[in-house]
């Protein structure tokens, strides 16, 4: 039966970060426990929604966690109840001993905390993925990847395949990733430090998110495996697992445009302010558009609700060339793309008020592509 | 028709102070609106949902408004609406110009907004009351006492004169005030500085809630007027209207025991913190309640859930004198007594299981007295 101390700010930290695979209520209610086993080598914590799937390991080699191993074994938790009596604990200590019935004891100062557990064996076997041949990626490249693209997503179940970012590794090194929800999209490409196996996945967006919550920024690399319909993401201490789409994902390459008539380049935080105000009336309005213009080279913002009001403002720009235009869309996807761009400066081009404009950010014109589709007005 | 400008931040500032009184979605539409008073001394905003009424004034002398009047008047705009959009405004200057039909246009750098208003003349009146012979407190004086008692009303409607607070002034500045929801009761006295006209009245705990937030540590004193049905707390530039209840309060000094057979000292903050992990595990028993047992001089805690688990503990105490006890309670209870208790240290003392327990901060043994009803278990 399972008995061990350990530091409890840091084995609170690690049920924290598992948690995030945990939901409170879930249709199958063992998962909303964590699973502990504990092995002379360490504690492993693990969680899973059936989507994603994350693994936790505290070593008794890590000094932070004082862990002194006494006695191995596995048992089951309550996650969200378990958490919670453990951050009221009194002490800096926390000895955790498992008595008869499946009963565990915390021990902290004069606290004693008696606590039901299940059986280790209820709980679903995560499948095993082949560690081999890793995929090497930096952990912030990664997540500025996922944070540029993800959002575009659908969150629609109605196609599912576009509820996914589609990752494509071509030439061992060439790593495309695309997100649409067939309004907007957006797609951004980089080239590895280190060559890969080519691959073609759909990872579904929700997990890509976790991902970002769980791989902090002290992690500096993630090894990234795959199997059938599943994949890795491996740091020294967390295996998180995600199911992937499966379909076939849309052609989005032939989406994108390459001539305009029209280039715009804005200060890419004043442009957003300047779309918050117009959605404040635009939400109000039947359609939900802003309406922009371009007129000689002065660029202006307009939004008509005949219930609440109107917006008029004109916008300043960088630069203007090419030919005058009017164009409407749900500035909420232009705002969210806005807010995608890391760059001062934007470039949007256009070719016709009914035909997807472009966002690029001034300071990598290549590499980072937007597409927005406009909404038709009378 | 109006026509001010004033600073975007300070406007804003007074906006949401005003709309502590109103709330999004009322019954009556019209007091979703605020109401925007322009004269050539300032302006004033008002907010009411028909219990609480909220004036704030800004000045023409304010040098911090910036504010200049061009023309006077009257209207009333969708305060939620109104504020997000003042506060999406991009300058730190607004103007604000009536045009015709009860529209106004906000106007700051190029951005040119339209909102449309409705006639003052909808709103309705609040009452007036006759601003002569206040009671002046300070306000830090006043709020302190509300924290510290009118967490303890009642919020059920079963019996309306429990959701206030009965504050009585008696020999012209003996000041007392008492809430119960007739498991607990707290009750703080204190001497005022100055004297005033005696009263008895009963104020919703939701009203002084509101006042407290209201009402900024800033604001040093607050000035107080009664009339038949109503109170106003004013200071400078803000007037705060509720109305009270009605009714007559319960005699609460009966319940107050004087002679006790167990009295206990401990720490605020670790008894606290025992009680929380009490309520983890109490939660999840039928009657919700902790046992406390003195024993030899040795307090312990103890729950047990048979569904979740148990929890027993030794509680730390700074002296314990008189017999031995066990008695239950809502945990709940005793951790908001502790939260109103800014002593370091607190006594608790007991006549038996079955009758109410006080609890008094040790270092003001007179003036604030907390009181918790046990729960008979079997």
């Amino acid at each position: 039966m399972i008995h061990f101390s350990i530091n409890k700010n840091l084995f609170l930290q690690a049920l924290n970060t598992t948690k995030r695979a945990i939901s409170h209520k879930n249709a199958i209610p063992i998962l909303s426990t964590v699973k502990i086993d504990v092995t002379k080598e360490g504690i492993t914590l693990i969680g899973s929604n059936g989507q994603v799937s994350i693994e936790n390991f505290i070593s008794t080699q890590n000094e932070n966690a004082g862990l002194l191993v006494n006695s191995t074994g596995s048992i089951l938790l309550e996650a969200t109840f378990f958490i919670n009596v453990v951050s009221s604990l009194p002490d800096i200590i926390l000895d955790f001993k498992e008595i008869e019935q499946k009963q565990i004891v915390l021990t902290s100062g004069k606290s004693e905390i008696t606590l039901k557990g299940k059986d280790a064996d209820q709980y679903p076997r995560i499948q095993e993925i082949s560690a081999s041949n890793p995929l090497v990626l930096e952990t912030k490249i990664l997540k500025d990847v996922i944070n540029e693209t993800a959002f575009a997503a659908s969150v629609q179940e109605s196609r599912p395949i576009l509820t996914g970012v589609h990752f494509v590794l071509t030439d061992n090194r060439s790593l495309k990733t695309v997100a649409t929800d067939s309004h907007r999209m957006s797609q951004k490409k980089i080239t590895l430090e280190k060559n890969g196996d080519n691959f073609d996945v759909v990872i579904p967006s929700r997990s890509l998110r976790e991902f970002t919550a769980v791989f902090t920024d002290e992690i500096e690399t993630v090894e990234v495996f795959f199997a059938n319909n599943q994949i890795l993401f491996r740091s020294e201490n967390i295996s998180f697992y995600t199911r992937l789409l499966e379909g076939n994902y849309p052609d989005t390459d032939r989406l994108i445009p390459t001539e305009f008539t029209s280039v715009l380049t804005f200060n890419t935080s004043d442009l957003r302010a300047a779309m918050e105000r117009a959605r404040l009336l635009s939400n109000a309005t039947q359609n939900g558009t802003v309406k922009l213009e371009i007129t000689g080279g002065v660029v202006s913002a307009h939004v008509n609700s005949p219930e609440v009001g109107r917006v008029n403002e004109e916008i300043d720009t960088e630069s203007v060339t090419g030919e005058d235009l009017t164009i409407s869309f749900n500035p909420t996807y232009l705002i969210d793309a806005l807010k995608a761009i890391d760059s001062e400066k934007v470039t949007i081009s256009f070719i016709s008020s009914v035909r997807p404009f472009t966002l690029v950010p001034s300071e990598d014109t290549e590499n980072f592509i937007q597409l927005i589709t406009p909404v038709r007005t009378n």
